[in-house]
């Protein structure tokens, strides 16, 4: 039980929900209306004669993003990235688009979003247009084609704030793509990037000078299509929505989004279906090969590809385990196999080589 | 249009909202899924062989709610006022009942609450699970004995905010409370409270000591019950719930829920039905009457009654109009009628005397 008197930044995401369970499991037990319950990517409710999967996210300014990134994309040459007034869509599409995945997540298709938004009184009102226009763009993306924006509500705040709700709508029968379902020999695969919304974040919050000298411009340039995939990623993330539904129809055993890292991911995933998955070493460097010249440009060494790659968080992948014999939908890349627990063992991800980080943790981050 | 130029501030809600639906209504008209878009309590969605409504609400800590009032309930008698301690009980209450709210102002019966919580790191582990309770609070209350708590998502941040969604059934055939169906002849009427919530408000800001001399505490200690009232009204709001069902039953052609005052949302009824609205000035008064002790502890003249009856926000009360062979539901007053619009007029609410205000402006009070 979770000691009620630690702060949450003390006890950590997983911690605090465990101890809202212990609150609201057994009121919901006494209700018919709940088919699955906190836990998993999104909740599924009983909704008439059929189910419904809802999931909600908030993004906090600073915390979340920024109005501003440091980065200025006028020093890049501006043919090559993004101008400043497509900042406020890139919050709107982040914020769907990472809603859009926990739907996806739960092998479900996105039916609509609502948006609540707050605002400081000084934003403009083409801020907020622009933002719903990220929205949209992020229903745009293969596998949201049915999914409406419903509108929401306005409120004011010195920060701004997004909270989305999505909906969606289960494959036919119902069935769901959990997280605890994986069997002893099963397949781990991916489908989506790994590791690039981390290196995104890395670039656009570097130290240093805004513009750059004339030789990094270079080197910037030399690697333009890997650095435009890494700030893509981090800010216009674009989750593989067709992801879930196949991977469901493929016969997956058990599923989640990347969205705290591969590492921890992995391990919600381990220990919800309580075996122990191994990663393919092979697999993960080839993986972080990419990110290399991104690490370079940063200064760091070749293992910061590697920590991208593990550790990373918002990524929006869909990570799924599948038979042995199951064919991998298109675009899945096996990562790692399914082990049962060994008599003295836990739950948990195996790796060569543990690196410094462990994943993004929303309520203990920012200590 | 609006001005996109303008800050939400300056436009204001209303005008903010507009300049969202001239991006997403387009959008939106492309795909079936929205029975009902924006500009209503609540949006219908298409799900499945059936419809959902929803709705989404955030309160922001300094904005909608304090963590501590500044007024002690110590100083007052313990036995009276409530204890500190459930006051994280009483900012899960309100956020879940200003959402259950806006599916009642539908004619809906709400299924399922799902939240997302921003945290400040120091916030405490029992804080977080007494917000809960004061959620699961909301949803004992009659009308909403269906509702499942969906959980939700955790974030950091500077001060505590809370997203709730809701969602809600329809009344057989789909069946929706609209605002935009009032008719000439028809009744205006209200179940649940008007005023309330914001003497409570005033009483729980009121200027001056914490502690109050003992002159002071007979006096309160004689107005208790009319005390109690306002401070539950704002701490702990009991929407009607039953109300929005029993008014659709009843025949009722138009109704919203009171959120930000009853001359500003009677407005918003007006305008949306091309009518106008003529209060009966007794039936105000009558209102107010039992306010007056409340103004007269806080140093307001007799008027204060009447402008928090007529502009103060949050009683979470339903407002609709009856056609005036309608009997009126259990719980409803009677409070004017609707008109035509005069060849020289525009929608709106006639009342006798203009008070001050014309109600709460989420994004514009604050400048």
């Amino acid at each position: 039980m979770t000691d009620q008197q630690l702060t949450v930044g003390q006890a950590g995401e997983d911690a605090v929900l465990a101890a809202v369970r212990e609150v609201i499991d057994p009121f919901n037990a006494q209700r018919p209306g709940l088919a699955l319950g906190p836990g998993d990517d999104a909740a599924a409710l009983t909704l008439g004669s059929g189910q419904a999967v809802i999931t909600t996210d908030t993004m906090s300014e600073g915390q979340d993003f920024r109005r501003q990134w440091w980065l200025d994309p006028e020093s890049l040459g501006a043919a090559e990235f993004e101008p400043a007034e497509e900042w406020p869509q890139d919050v709107g599409t982040k914020a769907a688009a990472q809603n859009l995945s926990d739907i996806n997540a739960m092998g479900a298709v996105p039916t609509a979003l609502v948006v609540s938004l707050t605002l400081p009184p000084q934003t403009t009102v083409a801020w907020v247009a622009n933002f719903y226009r990220g929205v949209l763009r992020a229903c745009e993306a293969p596998g949201a084609g049915r999914c409406v924006v419903a509108g929401g509500d306005f409120g004011a705040g010195e920060a701004i704030s997004v909270t989305i709700t999505a909906l969606g709508e289960p494959a036919a029968g119902g069935q769901l793509l959990r997280r605890d379902r994986a069997e002893p020999g099963d397949v781990l695969a991916v489908c989506g990037q790994l590791g690039r919304a981390a290196a995104g974040l890395a670039l656009l919050e570097r130290p240093g000078e805004a513009s750059v000298s004339s030789d990094e411009l270079r080197h910037w340039q030399d690697h333009a299509a890997i650095i435009r995939e890494c700030l893509q990623a981090q800010q216009q993330p674009q989750p593989p929505l067709n992801a879930g539904p196949a991977a469901l129809a493929a016969g997956a055993s058990a599923g989640l989004d990347l969205s705290d890292g591969l590492l921890r991911d992995a391990g919600r995933l381990a220990a919800a279906s309580r075996v122990q998955i191994r990663c393919d070493d092979a697999a993960l460097a080839a993986e972080a090969q990419p990110l290399k010249p991104v690490a370079g440009i940063l200064g760091l060494g070749p293992a910061a590809g590697s920590e991208w790659v593990l550790s990373g968080g918002e990524d929006y992948s869909l990570l799924a385990t599948f038979p042995a014999d199951a064919p991998l939908p298109d675009g899945f890349r096996a990562l790692g196999t399914v082990e049962p627990v060994p008599a003295d063992g836990q739950p948990g991800v195996l790796v060569a080589a543990e690196p410094s980080g462990t994943g993004w943790d929303s309520l203990r981050q920012i200590l």
